[in-house]
């Protein structure tokens, strides 16, 4: 247990797996501290697990989950309400990459998001009404930080392993300053150490498009109709950056929808604006507009230059002890690799332990997801070596 | 005079130039049959000419805009109430790429576009209102229909020239196919000969953003409030694929806006966030939300390897008669060199003569736009080379 009066509150059985939900911080002196400054409380942090915990409790991977993902990482379908699967099938489970018969991973829902963890969807104790956009702004460290608190609850000290890609990748290389000596290994996937402006400008025009939906209400929409339209149009543009001009030329070229000739008219002629609608009206169903805008943020703050106050990358990467793992992928436009190779440069000139990897994929920011043999094997070869090599 | 029932109906001086408003198809029997099938009119063509039609008629060029241009292509602002300036003042001028002092330059507002030309803001004369939706869906063959419509109203029955980037690009090429005896030389800068599905779907997003604003109202808004904030979102997606990373981290990098601190808000802290909405601001005073739908549609349609039934780019450019120059920029991600490249080899297998340049440019599309003395040199010196070479 942990040394906060904090608990399981609950735990649900669905599907091969139990989802659980820890509670903490209902005291307000326990209050968790952002980094804005700002206290919350009560938090509550949803997560599942996989594997058995060692004796030694020596073999914890803990997987870290980007934008639109939650703790759900693996183990199928929870029940037949669920519209997907885990969101790293491939990867995690007997015998993948991530190997749940040799390791206890454990990945939880993000601060801010909606799938189970405190966010702006979740009661704000001061009005007994859903937070909305009076839930503070969260940051890829505070994310962290709750994370760290339910790792403390489960007894686990240190961690053979966090990993993640995209804004998971964030918190595995966040996990590497704040926390160093809980942290044996590092792998960071499709990833940056500072969001570019690039990446910022898309962020900020899906945040637009929420908010320019009347439904938005200034994020208090919670007992009315949901800002539907906006957020789809928000996942539209999150999409396409996570895609690649080859993939798409290769999955959908300019295939019309059903007929073969134009309709002339603005209904969607091409089969690839059938599919981002779709993509938008999908996503709608599952995820929070809220809980995008707060994510978005979260990543457009991130940058380890200034961690601690830091002027410098090489500076900020003095206090990493971990083994790294980092791979960039070629058709990936929105974390290029020279973003990798910057984040090399840093650890190498601090004498980090570093292999890095540009796997070669046509089919943009998403192939960190996408089913890859290469990707699971380095990342099987890298958690074997840690376990070998490393104190833990 | 042309052959049609039309004529210049007006002609308003605004600062340095002319603006001309052309009117034909009026009376319904020479209604101008779109490729759609539908058949529209009366239509007028609002234009500006710069500098003198040599006696010959052999000095004429034809500018294209892109999307969100028109007419007014140069000799500064047409009044005080003006917010810009010509949009290609660096290049069109006495002296310059594309000197006035030489050439006849003509540029017409594009069909379906706010700019003067008829559009979905026109009056419908079947009831008396303005189009909104019920405007038909144009295609770059349409605009170039209604160019080549005026050119004969104005006696010139070979171009030395057409000269468009992006979308005028698309414009240019089409002139080449559709009316080979009428054009010596062609210049395509930042263009394609097929719209890609990656700039397909930028594009629907853009226009399911406006077509999300509840002012959008299916199109019939111009009695009431405009779908601003649709249109302020479409034009921030739009701008960001006109730019490039490189360009963004050198203009804004990270750099916040006012303070030094985050603002833990939603107000945007970056000032890449405050460009942006400051772009799409700027945009909704000047520019019309069903245009945006129409020209952009017009653009998802271009696929020249489809023209005229034709079944590749090579068989489709077997048509061509004009000497061709294309240029590209190394850092354009919307319609990259690949493309131009395709577009050589169609135009090289038809035994046509082409130069092509690929120039260096940190600043993604929008370089075709941007002052580059290796641009005006390029152009000036092809269109001494056509009029010194071709038989206009």
């Amino acid at each position: 247990m942990s040394e906060y009066s904090a608990r399981d509150v609950e735990a649900v059985s669905v599907g091969l797996v139990r989802k659980h939900f820890y509670l903490f911080a209902e005291n307000p002196e326990e209050a968790l501290v952002l980094e804005s400054g700002v206290k919350i409380g009560p938090v509550t942090v949803a997560y599942e697990t996989y594997g058995e915990l060692a004796p030694g409790r020596d073999n914890a991977v803990l997987v870290l989950h980007a934008l639109s993902g939650d703790c759900h990482v693996a183990a199928g379908y929870h029940d037949q309400t669920d519209t997907i699967p885990g969101w790293w099938e491939n990867m995690v489970g007997p015998g993948k990459g991530i190997d749940t018969d040799r390791y206890f991973v454990i990945c939880a829902s993000i601060l801010g998001s909606c799938g189970g963890t405190t966010g702006p969807g979740a009661t704000n104790p001061a009005t007994g009404k859903p937070y909305g956009l009076d839930f503070p702004v969260v940051t890829v460290g505070d994310m962290v930080m709750t994370q760290q608190r339910l790792l403390t609850h489960l007894g686990i000290t240190r961690l053979l392993a966090v990993i993640g890609g995209s804004l998971g990748g964030m918190q595995a290389l966040e996990w590497s300053l704040r926390y160093p000596d809980q942290v044996a290994g590092v792998v960071a996937l499709a990833t940056t150490m500072r969001h570019s402006p690039l990446a910022i400008a898309f962020n900020e025009i899906a945040r637009q498009a929420i908010m320019a939906d009347p439904n938005w209400r200034q994020g208090h929409y919670y007992d009315g109709p949901k800002p539907a339209t906006g957020l789809a149009v928000a996942r539209m543009i999150g999409h396409v950056t996570y895609l690649s001009d080859e993939a798409l030329r290769r999955k959908f070229g300019r295939r019309l929808q059903g007929k073969d000739k134009f309709s002339f008219q603005f209904n969607g002629d091409f089969q690839v604006e059938s599919y981002l609608r779709h993509q938008g009206t999908k996503f709608v169903a599952r995820f929070d507009a809220n809980s995008f805008l707060y994510v978005t943020k979260a990543a457009d703050y991130f940058d380890l230059e200034h961690w601690g106050g830091k002027g410098s990358a090489v500076e900020a990467f003095a206090a990493a002890q971990a083994l790294f793992l980092v791979v960039s992928f070629t058709s990936d436009w929105l974390y290029p690799t020279y973003q990798s190779r910057e984040l090399i440069r840093a650890l190498k000139k601090n004498g980090r332990d570093v292999s890095f990897c540009e796997l070669k994929a046509d089919c943009g920011h998403d192939a960190f997801l996408l089913p890859n043999r290469r990707l699971s094997r380095l990342i099987a070869n890298f958690l074997e070596r840690i376990q070998r090599e490393s104190q833990i």
